[in-house]
């Protein structure tokens, strides 16, 4: 497989049309105001399972040939990236196998077997997650996914871009959060296809700031100890991810816990959305590094709303 | 003046469509699921100043004359009708002059004198209240305003249910919640006009059940010491509103607070998106009364998105 050109991403999004929603481009008069730019969210957080990771995931799912997948999915992740796929395996009849800690939250757990996938738990380290899902592969014969490092989840992730700039012309900048990379390069290369003139900036946790230093070093550098309550951003960027985002993102802002919080907050008061923080990262870095953002046009993909109401990140009064 | 007519509710929405958000209609299959009806939510937590009062409101300012508008606008409310106001005078160009308890909460200041309004204090009683607006309205000449007996204002938010039955047909059931009536008695009179077959029902929290028991006595019972997080419902109907909807109401479901917080939530989490206590009581209504709702296809107005972050009626974990 090669890196997705811009009729692959087409034909993804042809592909996954009937199994997600086209999520509303929304945007606020007073967060223009106050961050002195002209913004644009594309709300993924609307999306199915409440997050864009039910594009690649539907992308790569019905991407199976029949044979394939008649064994069924798997993947390891306790979050939303499982919800994704135990949803499209459904859409598709076929079985999905999530391998999780045992001590992930209840929230998460319910939500991935309420979309009928069969959990498998394991201890939370990377050893035993890895040594359950191969025992699992190996005992189903169910085919890995990969919840970043893939071009079908790339191509996948890239349709929320496409659909962003069939709405929204003459953008300076598009922006997204960056974990593992799936939405970051999609979407860099929805943008270099579509509107190569726009520049795409990424915003990352400076606590989980892994791709900034990758793209300092010219090297992946891998995510140690992450700290960062955008706990959908703790991962490494992949050998797929990587290079993409190399050739075509201009710059990683790296954002303090503080300013993701004030962002997160801001998006829920001012647009009445409920986003996750990681989601919030992006809006963040203009707090960081505002003479990078003023008076631009601007949209940034919202990645998901799937945040714990119980654990909200600011102080009850 | 009179009870608008289709005619008149169709000027207010022309009149007013410069200054409102045509807001989105919602729904969610999972929410679907959960209640066993089909759901459509139409988003007045998207309306500018985060409620469906900017209709009323808006509707109200642009219908005065040039010399009364000159005067200025003057109210009391701490709610989303002040800052409604507050805006919609802003739009106009004139003075807004709007009577607050001193203890009205910070967040409520701050976003009326952020829309420019001038903010009298008075003391936390009705009488204060009163006393205070009329001595503004001797001083400066300003226009008092009603919150919602008011057929301008009941025009301005009937044109919700307008956008709404112009977008989704075949409804067996349109729902609001009730406190002083505006929204419900605006609503039932599209309803009236445009799908006569629909019933129109209201949820309204136990605790201020003054609509429901004026329903059943047939003249208007006032409320008395409402105790409800619904705090948008407190108000008790006026003359305008209460012969409306004893005409085209079909039945007012009271709620209790553990069922308004459990649809609260339910909407929270699975469409993402911010209500206040008040817009989660129709929803409620389901929960208290299935048997109404069942396989309906049901619309309901969210009223508004406005709602303290810092205290939210579900305990921390």
């Amino acid at each position: 497989m090669k890196e997705p050109t811009l009729a692959i991403i087409r034909e993804a999004h042809k592909r996954i049309a009937p199994y997600i929603h086209r999520t509303p481009v929304m945007s606020s008069q007073s967060l223009n105001r106050i961050f002195k730019a002209e913004l644009f969210f594309k709300c993924e957080n609307l999306q199915k399972v409440g997050a864009f990771k039910m594009r690649g995931a539907a992308n790569t799912i019905f991407s199976l040939s029949d044979e394939e997948a008649a064994r069924g999915v798997a993947t390891h992740s306790s979050g939303n990236h499982a919800a994704a796929l135990a949803l499209a395996a459904r859409y598709r009849g076929i079985k999905a196998y999530i391998v999780m800690p045992e001590t992930a939250p209840q929230i998460k757990k319910k939500a991935v077997a309420g979309y009928g996938a069969e959990i498998i738990f394991c201890q939370p380290t990377l050893q035993s997650r890895e040594a359950t899902l191969e025992q699992v592969v190996e005992r189903t014969g169910a085919v890995f996914i990969h919840p970043y490092n893939d071009y079908r989840i790339i191509a996948g992730q890239a349709t929320a871009a496409l659909e962003l700039l069939e709405e929204i012309m003459d953008l300076d900048i598009v922006m997204t959060p960056v974990g593992g990379g799936g939405l970051l390069s999609g979407t860099a290369l929805s943008v270099s296809f579509l509107s190569p003139k726009a520049r795409v900036i990424a915003g990352e946790p400076k606590g989980a700031d892994d791709a900034f230093r990758s793209l300092q070093a010219g090297t992946i550098q891998p995510s140690v100890n992450p700290k960062t309550m955008a706990d959908g951003l703790l991962t490494s960027l992949g050998d797929k991810t990587f290079p993409i985002i190399q050739r075509l993102v201009r710059e990683i802002v790296t954002v303090s816990e503080a300013n993701i919080i004030t962002a997160m907050r801001h998006i829920w008061e001012r647009m009445k959305l409920i986003v996750e923080p990681s989601s919030a990262v992006p809006l963040g870095a203009l707090l960081e590094k505002p003479e990078l953002f003023e008076d631009r046009r601007i949209s940034i993909i919202i990645s998901g709303g799937n945040v714990n109401l119980d654990h909200l990140p600011w102080k009850r009064e």
